[in-house]
């Protein structure tokens, strides 16, 4: 028998899974500010309906782990939350009334290679409204990033693009419909590239010259420049693109969040199925390089997915809770292991101890209690190691008294606190 | 492609999935208050390990999900919460202090017949501590049962036996070894059964009217009659199981939680890990018949499990959570879908609604804007059909006159609000 986690699953110890838990009620709470309702999808799904959309080549498809059940059905685990979310949608649709805004933190599983931030089992986190075409969402859902992110105490820079603008500029540019998206793939990395190393990358795709000095150039023009440059073009992409960016910018500076924002024109955000204002969220400090959020707008994805002749437009985002752990992990709030509150030791005093911890309890403290008879230094050094402050040592004396003394571990003082007036213990925390 | 939920995989919609999250939070900050700390652990296992402690015929290994990964490990999804807790203790042990108590509540997985109450895929809630072998755990357990439940304001009868005193009764009775187990499963039914065909049932074992009749009278006495009628025994089982149960029931009394417990010596709890006092948790005004919660001690399995020399007594409890919900979902509190407390309708003032509906949530509070257009009857029917119970309709006079009319959708009534005092609006909540 094995004992031990399979590669790329991982068991979170109690002093990770109180970041983790801290992370999402934060998150759970933000979301519910902004009027998204969580729902919960199975992780079991049809293979045909999870692979659907994919062509039988694409490497996601190898990254699906299969099973089937006693009744022979070809099953296979979630990947992600967006197609049970479109799921969601086509089977609950008479329901539900649009728009409808939802969250929804969960495990998904990827049979790919193991690295540093790819897990084979994790959690994702998403929050997406079908029903709504108004830019207004977009620029709520980057509020609400700047809120959720302020109150996790993360400085953010939040980049925003169109996909519409940046298919268009490549078009202008003289690249052929069927390079676009190729082309995307190296314009989103334009930032790590030098120059020529860019300009060698587009050649790959047997770009004439004067397309590459185009793209070169559009895709670190400012927002501004940008609108200059194109003010007369009868480019529809580009025309419809700004005009949805201004929209969104508007909305944005109107909100005062514009400081946290910054137009990247080469910003791709890989997924195809964006089909607008895309964004992706940065720790502003450069504590980590990769992203720690991302989303955007996806008119076309749950709309061919239901195909019932109606229209369903769609806005999505998602918190990298991995990353976000770990800009989080090594603060000092978190350092201690336990969150007990106070720590009973019993002389001989079980029964008045349970009793005791109960009635502190419904104060709402979280108090835990010796059990297996240590010696009372061996108990004090315990909670020094978990970082316990306070401790009632409990004998007969106080029994007979009906009153103890809740000692201080950090600072070594100590109250006396009579049963008969609890609550008085509250002014301690 | 099939675009449906997998048999046995269910949707939550936001409706159900609300009193999903209010039962979870609650047991959440209970099992905190009681010391326990949350971990998280893997649904992919090695299926050897899944399997280990069963023979090849038990019926549960039919019901694991089978699956391998592209590296060609035999992996099963897990079936329950508690071989992964003896797999987190032994693969963690070196970072653990005992006792070492945790909860987890997260999914599993059976292959198995659908029916009302089981599903495929599901959430189980265990809580469990390892390393204390008192009686006072046991009863703190009990304690932390009444609590969670008279917080989710469910009335429930603690049922309570020793597994070790049911043995040590049936050996008396003169039933051989190997027949403890089968006996056992006929006792558990007792109650559903009358007394012809309860003897009826034992007969199968071929025991002789002796022993049936013995068994008969034994698993309908009182705890008070048990102790009397076995005062001199020299069976070691029921002397300590006697002994173990006096000393829970000492607890519970001293807790003043006596009323909420009935001592049923022919409560079995299933499960054949058990090792001495088992619970279990009925709702007490028979609004569900079958258990909402139960555990009990189990020295053994994760002794086995590690087999490092060293002992690991255990003890643990489970919240039955689709049960509990079944009990809470009719409640009036939940009868509304959404959970906004303020709704925006915006007209032609789109910027000036999402500041201030940043601004309000910035106060806690959950408030959604109308981004659609619709015309203003549209909108109240919306928020009247989602139970929203306050409306804003932001036009250009509450954009100049700096203040709005916070309308209850309930009652009709209105009252004024100046955007430089919004704080005033929390009285309302």
């Amino acid at each position: 028998m094995i004992i031990q986690n399979v590669k790329g699953g991982y068991d979170f110890l109690p002093k990770e899974q109180k970041i983790r838990n801290y992370i999402n009620d934060i998150l759970r709470s933000t979301f519910e500010e902004y009027g998204y309702l969580p729902i919960e999808t199975p992780i079991l799904c049809y293979y045909d309906m999870l692979a659907g959309k994919y062509d039988e080549n694409n490497d996601i498809l190898k990254e699906i782990y299969k099973l089937s059940d006693q009744g022979k059905r070809n099953l296979g685990l979630r990947y992600d939350l967006t197609v049970p979310f479109a799921k969601f949608i086509a089977i609950n649709k008479n329901e539900l009334r649009l728009p409808f805004k939802r969250y929804e933190i969960n495990k998904v599983f990827r049979d790919g290679p193991v690295k540093v931030g790819r897990d084979r089992e994790f959690t994702q986190c998403d929050v997406d409204v079908v029903g709504i075409a108004n830019q207004a969402i977009e620029a709520e859902l980057i509020d609400l990033y700047v809120k959720a992110f302020k109150k996790l105490k993360i400085d953010v820079k939040i980049k925003i693009n169109s996909r519409k603008l940046m298919s268009g500029l490549i078009l202008n540019a003289g690249v052929s419909e069927e390079l676009v998206s190729p082309a995307i793939t190296i314009i989103d990395k334009i930032d790590k590239l030098s120059e020529d190393d860019f300009k060698e990358e587009l050649r790959t795709l047997d770009l004439q010259d004067d397309a590459i000095n185009d793209l070169c150039r559009y895709f670190k023009l400012s927002f501004a420049d940008l609108i200059t440059t194109f003010k007369d073009t009868d480019n529809a992409l580009i025309n419809e693109g700004i005009a949805e960016l201004k929209s969104l910018f508007n909305y944005i500076d109107d909100l005062g969040i514009s400081s946290s924002i910054v137009f990247t024109p080469s910003l791709a955000r890989g997924q195809d199925y964006y089909t607008g204002n895309v964004f992706e969220v940065y720790e502003a400090n450069g504590k980590l390089t990769g992203a720690i959020g991302g989303g955007g707008r996806y008119d076309k994805m749950i709309t061919e997915f239901i195909g019932d002749g109606n229209i369903y437009p769609a806005v999505g985002i998602s918190f990298g809770l991995t990353s976000i752990f770990a800009l989080l992990k090594d603060r000092d709030e978190f350092k201690n292991t336990s969150n007990v509150d106070i720590y009973i030791i019993p002389l001989d005093t079980m029964s008045q101890a349970l009793h005791l911890a109960s009635n502190i309890r419904e104060l709402g403290l979280k108090v835990d209690i010796e059990m297996n008879d240590r010696k009372v230094k061996k108990s004090l050094d315990y909670c020094n190691k978990e970082g316990i402050k306070y401790v009632i040592i409990l004998g007969s004396d106080e029994i007979k008294n009906e009153a103890f003394k809740l000692k201080n571990m950090e600072d070594g003082t100590e109250e006396v606190i009579n049963f008969a007036n609890l609550t008085s213990i509250l002014s301690k925390f």
